[in-house]
């Protein structure tokens, strides 16, 4: 196993057996069901500090997981109980009853939606969107990687927020996925130049950003903000592989529009899940908002999972099932 | 006269002679005392919209102005008062009351104050590192174009609420006049990578960051921020003259460290002007905030006082006395 220099490779990563420690006082049991692979986990495979640490060499890559307690010897817990995690890639983990967060009763729920729309990402997208952004209805919203996890979460979520979504997707099958989660309009960045498409989509301009990209959507955005608009700053995977610096023609616009833009991050947040929960376990038992997953079969294919994020491989959420 | 390709020259300009109007029911006469050169004015002699509309062809420059009414023929004006006007550069102009503003009496403050510290650059920077910025008392801040008119009052205002002060100028002569406003740091963006200077000077990082000047400078502030920085941008003179995009390197900084970048513009707080006036008339009357000027003399030499905006022939406020 090694550090990725640019974009990562399958020789990155190796598929180890070790022996699972003892059940010892507070410790449980669990059986994954479902890995998640999330595009931040490629700042963490680099060695430099970033707002969380990097991954150790030879260690399981960690990150967010749904399981079954099959045996456990804390008091919190019982054998049956679903689960959520952070232990990330591997089929079963002897884990503290501290790291375990119990999955919220939400009806009609597969235990895989806690990974993605009822998860990080669709939290990620709902306290971006409707905080970072501060976006309300009559809104014109733009979001880039519309087809991805957190993206088509937005999309939904501003929909039931009566908002005007455009969505931008790489190729026509991903615009159409973006408009059968109903944006109202899907634009393909690999078809011409965003600046006109987007001038296109949205002729009056736009009042909300919710960037995944940076670089050129980013840029689109500048060209096309309203007066007062916010942009919320998630994610830039453009950059992640990249060494090259971004590059703006547009960002002097952020003085004459006033526009205003914000990093966040999920952690940010955490404290407030219980708003989400209510919110989004709402809007996904009405039907109003759907899981959308792309799943990969056996712990053996994560990688492969995990790399198809930056070559947009999935429609939402990308999942592992083990 | 002309619209400049690039850098403007003094070939854009031209003197003229105008007959004055006569004074009808409603207008005023004035003499002006002191013209404003701005690097917003760069902005208006682009044909393009803005937020403000182009300058036109062979029409006197519009911009602040500060003169004495010799002659009325309104009821709220008589000879003798102070004005404070945008009709920009001319040696008199008759004008309606309503463009008129009586200059506010504050003890102690010479004419030109007006259109400087107790002006559009001062309440540019109150606003700016005050409200923009919410920039509070402890907090580290960086502001470029240190020795300009708005950034002068920036370092003279962050003092005054007990903030740390790192500016950056061109040349070792600047540096000590930053110095001499009471920056903690003063840093010679001509000499050496900004990226190490800032580091040396803000070792614990910056939480706030002025920006009168975009690229390298912006990027260097995305470079050092700290958790939560918040930047104010009010100008980008660097893209002022060119047609390159800006290049970052580390504006995915924004996400992990939560920075806010905010937009804005003097005219945003021209309903909150009272609150200006009276921290900066107390500020000003007791010694703690300096008008700093560079005045040039005589009407024929305003194009090359605003050229010298360009290219740093000022310290502080750049002015013209006619």
């Amino acid at each position: 196993m090694s550090r990725p220099e640019g974009t990562p490779t399958a020789d990155n990563f190796a598929l180890k057996e070790y022996t699972l420690p003892q059940l010892t006082d507070g410790m449980v049991h669990v059986r994954n069901l479902f890995l998640s692979v999330d595009p931040y986990m490629r700042g963490r495979m680099n060695e430099a500090k970033s707002y969380i640490p990097p991954f150790a060499i030879d260690a399981p890559m960690e990150g967010g997981a749904i399981g079954t307690v099959i045996e456990s010897n804390a008091p919190d817990f019982v054998p049956g109980d679903l689960v959520i995690h952070m232990a990330g890639w591997r089929d079963e983990a002897v884990l503290p009853a501290k790291a375990l967060q119990k999955a919220p009763n939400i009806s009609g729920v597969e235990p895989q939606a806690f990974l993605g729309i009822l998860g990080m990402p669709g939290a990620t997208a709902y306290f971006g969107l409707l905080d970072a952004a501060e976006a309300k209805g009559g809104d014109i919203v733009f979001v880039s990687a519309a087809a991805g996890a957190v993206g088509s979460s937005v999309v939904q979520i501003a929909k039931a927020k009566g908002m005007t979504v455009v969505g931008s997707a790489g190729g026509p099958d991903k615009c159409e996925f973006v408009r059968s989660l109903g944006a109202d309009q899907a634009i393909d960045y690999k078809s011409g130049s965003l600046l006109v498409t987007l001038r296109e989509a949205a002729p009056e301009g736009i009042d909300v950003y919710f960037d995944n990209v940076g670089g050129a959507h980013l840029d689109a955005a500048f060209a096309r903000a309203r007066l007062h608009a916010r942009f919320a700053l998630c994610g830039m995977i453009d950059g992640y592989n990249s060494r090259e610096p971004a590059q703006f023609r547009y960002i002097i616009r952020m003085i004459a529009m006033r526009i205003t833009m914000r990093g966040f991050l999920y952690g940010d947040y955490v404290s407030r899940l219980g708003e989400f929960y209510r919110d989004m376990g709402q809007w996904v038992s009405d039907g109003r908002v759907k899981s959308r997953d792309t799943v990969m079969d056996g712990l053996e294919s994560t990688p492969e999972a995990f790399l198809g994020l930056f070559t947009g491989t999935n429609t939402g959420k990308m999942l592992v099932r083990v």
